[in-house]
């Protein structure tokens, strides 16, 4: 029904006979001529149509905006000043000779030029994804997925599929559950991810492994999250943290190389504990300037309890943000900030500003100056290398609540001060603690299949709070877009990390027995990782929601206003499935 | 890890110092050196351990079946006498220079070379997936899957994800519904197909669609069925039926000349009425050279109602299949035939031996010839060109019956007689009647979304019964691998559709609104095709079951053994879903 797409017809094309078919994108009625911008998935494409051809010219004066047409004509070259240097078809013109109103389009729910409610788009998403924005979008996902496959087969992966209709996953998310007709009462859970199934396939000999999959979380949902997402899960046998890292630090980079024409290098590998010291996250966003820097050493013996006291807590930290330029906030401002640090814990933000430096004591303004000996203060600026004009700003609590609070900060002032590079800044963290110990015993900050580093299983069980974990995330200017480990392959091993997360032999059979029985006959070493893949496509396309990098996705509610799913279920399909629901 | 692959150490290392990483296949004790079958995904490898090295050897006497070990060695030419051409590495063997056992391996629970139950071999997949056999299947299959989607992003269509959380789909199958947690009482259901979304995708843009994607159903199992499958799933805008299937049949034939070096050729197309006058089946396995012949027209006139009954009625029919040989047949045998189609629900078998042609109805034998004019019979003889030692066997009924019942005879005599031939025999089925009519009234062959064939909605409506729909199947040696059809887009044929159907305006607009909203607003003309990968891949490797092809398959009461899935629910999470098991 087409010869060309609409954004194929170029220079090359004068003078030739063409077909297109799509939609009216436009009309325009210009001195006695109609103007129609033709659309399909590759772009706009200018028709003219002529009074001098009558029969067509009245089908033409039909066409609404959204009409879907078939148009035959001819290509020539637009007149001068006409010319869209923008358009990949803007030097040309379809001058129409026969057309075809394929179907008719009532007038539009939305529209396309207007800001429209989210509720809206969804409702009538196959509108909104006409939009050349967001059919851009959605398409560039594709490629991505289509990049990856590519580099994935010519490294000899294999795409095996794993069940959607599983056992419940440990990954500590809400899992969904489908109930079962055959066995009722039962249910099983869609995967949170396909870890365990993929663990099984190294133990297959299968040797490397991917697959683009739908995973499932039951959460209450933020901007950034869906019910269901769309992770790249790989894993490979007999490959150390390093291979993995760099195996998938190549994809990701040939993937900027092949879609955006961008280098990102070599990736740089943080450990977590240097992450958390000066960027005060695990996902430090590198394009941004600003660090935390240390001073518990100076201020262990001021008399200021609110800094002396955490100086001095084994678990207590005192760090301070040098924000250039900051000594120009006003006091309003530094409220707001203080306010904002509240959120994360922190009691207060103390701040001293530097007026001028080589005025000594004299040139600054803060507070808590009072509290600071001459020395301390003259230690203080050098190792911040203050200058004129910049505020310090000052965090002195737990541990935990300082970098916290004063990470989110530095990202906040970043903005704020528009320090943040335009640039790509991928990084690998690695060395994360193993476990995460907390009034209710020890959490696992992965996941419970993960190796620690360079211990036995004897040594593990007699220190698991300074265990470290082999595990690595991928961080992309601040977003974790993916993240994996080197997996425990040791029955025992396995075993003495379930004893450490509180989980009892009677539960460690109940939930994981086919783990541990599967680890007994030689499980080989082996070590994978997960990207998110809605993330990865967003950050790409420099989208705010994944929802708009997602066809179908679902509302903050979980809802789809398009299907109006979740819907009510028939009582007897219920009855089949031996469940009712709860007055 | 590894220097090579098992499978990939040929006469071309010899004298090389290589490394591999595997499984102790199987292990001998031979004239004083130990033999080990190292296995990886690749193969086989023959590794020698000698005395002469003492600590490895020792080593090398724990190995066990199964053990996970990796061993650096030397290539060396197998003595003569020792070569195994059936190996690619059969022409050398490693001698063992070094060893590490990664990890041990328990006596195993199953018997590589035994027969083993499905339960067992299910409960233990991760071995079972060992066994090279199947862990080929499963590569073969990851090979076909990354073979289409090269051959797809080829052809320009775009993998676009659709939605596995959704609204209860038309299809027919029961649901599996996933409770909604934020709207209780409400359920999502998992698809049976994108169907509605692939069309809207369509109505979007998109353009070329394609997905390979899990897809469910609630139904009692068989053989080739589970609770999941996987459709490689195809929609197109702007292309008729015949592009259409010219596009999907050179995938399936460009697939098959990739994997199995075998060309299909063309596709012969065939009317759904010559299929099932024929072959008495929608999709006629045409390896086998058997063919109903129809003979209503000759026994509409002769005294025996049992014919002359079904022959002049005008939804009766009178048919014959000629079976080479079956003269030989006993009366026994023949018993067991009329039993096999009194399943199909036909009364009884007449039959009729061809012992001498040429001595007219002297040289036939059967309980029904005294019913047969002679003229009747030699124009009967004269049309299945029957020769001495034929059998003719006859189905007088509904013509549904004795398409069914004689369809189904066809093909158990072709086996019986060992008539059916090796080849690939695909064709395409197509001309669909629209609707089936029962005394319920009219059901959709295919779905309520496929397309007439030149009639308009009003014409539809006027004589549902009569109309063909633009739907084809894709049928390989008797097994549906496809089926598709041109979508209806146009809202007024959809509801005269769902009218025929019985689906009054409120229901309609309850369950399909939102698909009538979508076709208001210039849907463009699409068609489309969705492939069963499983049973794609079941038949290329000639596998009997679907489950021999996927990884973790369930048990056919939609179990699975491995994980114990599904299993009891947390009772704190159906609180939270606002659901409880019935009593």
């Amino acid at each position: 029904m087409r010869s060309h797409y609409c954004g194929q017809v170029t220079e090359q094309e004068l003078g030739n006979s063409v077909t297109v078919a799509g939609w009216v994108h436009k009309r325009r009625d210009l001195g006695g001529l109609i103007f129609v911008d033709m659309r399909d998935r590759t772009g706009l494409l200018q028709v003219v149509f002529d009074p001098d051809f009558a029969d067509m010219f009245a089908e033409a004066n039909k066409l609404r905006q959204e009409f879907c047409v078939q148009i035959t004509g001819e290509v020539r070259a637009r007149p001068d000043g006409q010319v869209n240097a923008r358009m990949t078809t803007g030097k040309v013109e379809l001058l129409a000779k026969e057309i075809t109103i394929l179907n008719r389009a009532a007038p539009l729910p939305i529209d396309y030029n207007q800001q429209v409610s989210e509720e809206q788009r969804l409702r009538y998403r196959y509108l909104d994804l006409r939009r050349p924005d967001m059919n851009e979008k959605i398409q560039f996902r594709a490629r991505v997925a289509s990049a990856v496959r590519r580099f994935m087969d010519s490294q000899g992966f294999l795409d095996i599929e794993t069940p959607m209709l599983t056992r419940a996953t440990p990954e500590g998310a809400r899992d969904y559950l489908v109930p079962s007709r055959t066995h009722k009462g039962k249910f099983f859970a869609l995967p949170q991810s396909p870890q365990l199934f993929k663990q099984l396939l190294m133990m297959s000999g299968f040797d490397r492994y991917y697959q683009i999959v739908k995973c499932f979380r039951d959460e209450d949902l933020r901007a950034d999250r869906q019910p269901e997402f769309t992770q790249i899960d790989i894993e490979t046998t007999f490959m150390s943290a390093a291979q993995v890292r760099e195996l998938t630090e190549s994809m990701v980079r040939s993937l900027f190389l092949e879609m955006l024409e961008v280098d990102l290098g070599d990736f740089p590998v943080m450990a977590y504990s240097e992450a958390m010291r000066r960027f005060g996250s695990d996902k430090p966003d590198l394009r941004n300037p600003l660090e935390l820097v240390d001073v518990a050493d100076l201020v262990k013996d001021i008399d200021f309890k609110v800094f002396s006291g955490p100086a001095n807590d084994p678990k207590g930290r005192v760090a301070v943000i040098k924000v250039p330029g900051g000594a120009s906030l006003s006091r309003k401002q530094i409220d707001e900030y203080t306010a904002f640090v509240g959120i994360y814990g922190a009691k207060g933000l103390a701040w001293m500003k530097v007026n001028d430096r080589a005025a000594g004591v004299d040139g600054l303004q803060s507070p808590v100056l009072k509290f600071f000996p001459d020395a301390v203060v003259t230690e203080l600026l050098e190792r911040v290398d203050a200058h004129d004009g910049d505020i310090l700003l000052f965090g002195a609590d737990k541990a935990t609540v300082v970098s916290e609070a004063l990470g989110a900060l530095r990202l906040k002032l970043g903005q704020d001060f528009d320090l943040v590079s335009s640039e790509w800044k991928p990084l690998w963290v690695v060395d994360f603690p193993m476990f995460e110990e907390t009034d209710e015993g020890f959490f696992a900050l992965h996941h419970p299949f993960t190796a620690p580093i360079g211990v036995s299983a004897d040594e593990l069980r007699a220190n698991p709070g300074a265990a470290l974990s082999n595990a690595y995330d991928m961080v992309l200017n601040g977003v974790e877009v993916g993240g994996g480990s080197v997996r425990i392959h040791d029955n025992a091993m396995q075993q003495v990390v379930f004893g450490i997360l509180g989980i009892d032999e009677a539960e460690a059979q109940e939930k994981f027995g086919f783990l541990l029985e599967a680890l007994k006959y030689g499980a080989p070493p082996h070590a994978g990782l997960a990207f998110g893949l809605d993330r990865l496509v967003m950050l790409m396309v420099g989208a705010s929601s994944i929802r708009d990098v997602i066809a179908f996705p679902k509302t903050t509610t979980a809802q789809c206003p398009l299907t109006d799913a979740p819907g009510v279920a028939n009582p007897a399909a219920l009855d089949e499935l031996g469940i009712q629901i709860k007055p």
